[in-house]
């Protein structure tokens, strides 16, 4: 049995939405058993509303909730009771062996990396989200963690990125990029220059600096990149469809042709909403912390939390930290049989 | 008459395309007088293709080409005798008004801020470019020249923009958004934090932090932002649009009925890609500088090149750089009527 608290208080639908994913995956997944944490009231009464397998799913009480305009010093220190932090704690003691949450991301990141702790050798953790690109899916890592990485932190990112896309997304020998603002290594911000460097002489399948333009092309499996940056790509790549959705609406509604061509189009255009959109890719794994999270969309509907305890699951089937784990000594500390592969670590304030 | 000085050898498709459209803007804007810097022998060749208005194009001759690969010290210290040097020293000897040039970006800044010098008050040069929104036209200051901007270089780009908002998208009382990973005034790197502090202090009509989502929505008429961020969301804007029709197509093609719908949504899809295409844009123009300096786009076609000269003899009309000096005076040292609004400037490192 796989156990996954889920932070039932968590997210703009929370607890509806959240207990409804809860239950879809309850269903989907025979080796599962959920803990939804929050005001046990509530859920219940969600709970109540839908045909829950037998022993799936149990309740832990919290008394508080973090709200989405919570600073997360504020969410951890005074809120200790909130479904976030009782679902943190039950992951910490063992009770269960990841957790799922849509609430506050900074919150989230910060329980977490308090609680748990870091992986050994691990600096920072980083979010890692999942991207539909022309040539399938992508991974970019951080999205948010980490808004000033040190060039060190950049290259665990790519050693987690490689871990996760070899073992999650199947991919045999991943291809990792380093976001920057031009191809030559010369360029960017000195953190990523000297980054530049440690990733292309760690060993990883390093194809150099990649650009904006290239973040939904498939140019490369793993993309490395700067909290700041890739959170303002990845709220851009939002919105950036909606926008897409809605001038073609307001062009096509000018024109009675268009119109009738448009009901045509209709399930091409249901289609790839579908392809790029959120729901389906399941959440986004914080890597780097003693545990397995999964930091939901704030706006998750059902399928998107159902989505992210399945991604929960198969990190947990996969072993990803255990892999985080070895890929850190392979790569940066040389393994046992290869110990030229050592990297020296620049020392950097933590 | 506005003079003004085309780079012929700049960009992806010159001289070819650059002298095209610098023939295109003679014979739209009567007060112009155009002189296309560059090989001359290469240059005449592409004139004689074109009727051209009399005396409207001179050309001026350089001996060297700066590539687009060309780091802009190597572009500026062993090729003297570039289009592109060669456009900017006539620019400042004052023989021309202003500059334009599709070349090397990095190349063009570095030329520009070394020979021409800053604008009074003014610390960093910033890239502004315009974007289309679901709510008209706004623009986005720095998107590459500066990619880790001290606070009051932030502070002087609100500035910049505004002025530039005021006098040539004619907006009344132009709205400022920083870019930022949250709308908290406590998110993002400690420069961000001060950056807000200062632009919302300053008087200018600030909106405060807005994420990347907002990008395209126009929530604000100009978004101030890193250079870093803003280079790598420019560039993603441009390849989301080919991705989007990528998409589209392949989904219309599996569809017999789709196809049929997507014959008539064509104009719908046509009128989209013109409203969101970078040849309408009409260049960036370098603020902060001591001359106008309008870069266009490395693939610029000829209707770019035509649209970037617009811009600049639009610059020059609209006097955008004593205007961006007065801004300066008034919001950040308090114009003598109101000495009250002084600013004091923290002292940084050049």
């Amino acid at each position: 049995m796989i156990k996954i608290a889920v932070d039932g208080m968590g997210g703009d639908y929370a607890p509806q939405l959240v207990v409804e994913g809860a239950v879809q995956a309850a269903h989907l997944f025979g080796d599962l058993e959920i803990i939804i944490t929050g005001r046990e009231d509530a859920i219940k009464r969600e709970l109540y509303r839908h045909k829950v397998p037998g022993g799936k799913i149990s309740i832990r009480h919290a008394s508080e909730v973090v709200a989405m305009s919570d600073s997360p010093v504020q969410a951890i220190k005074k809120k200790k009771d909130s479904s976030l932090s009782v679902a943190i704690q039950l992951l910490k003691q063992k009770e269960v062996d990841a957790v799922v949450t849509a609430g506050n991301t900074g919150a989230a990141v910060a329980a977490s990396t308090l609680n748990l702790g870091l992986l050994p050798g691990i600096r920072r953790p980083g979010i890692a989200i999942s991207i539909p690109t022309l040539h399938g899916i992508s991974i970019a890592i951080d999205v948010g963690a980490n808004i000033n990485p040190a060039p060190e932190h950049l290259l665990q990112y790519a050693i987690m990125a490689d871990t996760y896309a070899r073992h999650l997304l199947k991919k045999k020998k991943p291809t990792i990029g380093l976001l920057n603002i031009g191809e030559e290594e010369s360029k960017g911000t000195e953190a990523l220059q000297e980054a530049y460097k440690l990733i292309r002489d760690s060993g990883l399948n390093f194809v150099g600096n990649i650009e904006g333009r290239d973040f939904f092309t498939g140019k490369c499996d793993c993309i490395v990149c700067d909290g700041f940056a890739g959170n303002v790509v990845l709220k851009m790549t939002e919105s950036i469809l909606e926008m897409m959705i809605t001038l073609i609406t307001k062009e096509i509604q000018k024109d009675f042709l268009a119109r009738i061509g448009a009901f045509f189009c209709k399930p091409a255009f249901e289609s790839i909403r579908k392809e790029t959109n959120y729901e389906d890719a399941g959440g986004a794994p914080l890597l780097g912390v003693d545990g397995v999270v999964i930091i939901s969309h704030g706006i998750s509907s059902a399928k998107a939390i159902r989505n992210a305890i399945r991604v929960a699951r198969e990190s947990v089937v996969e072993q990803v930290n255990e892999r985080i784990i070895d890929g850190i000594n392979s790569y940066m500390n040389g393994d046992s049989s290869s110990p030229s592969k050592s990297i020296p670590i620049h020392k950097v304030n933590p």
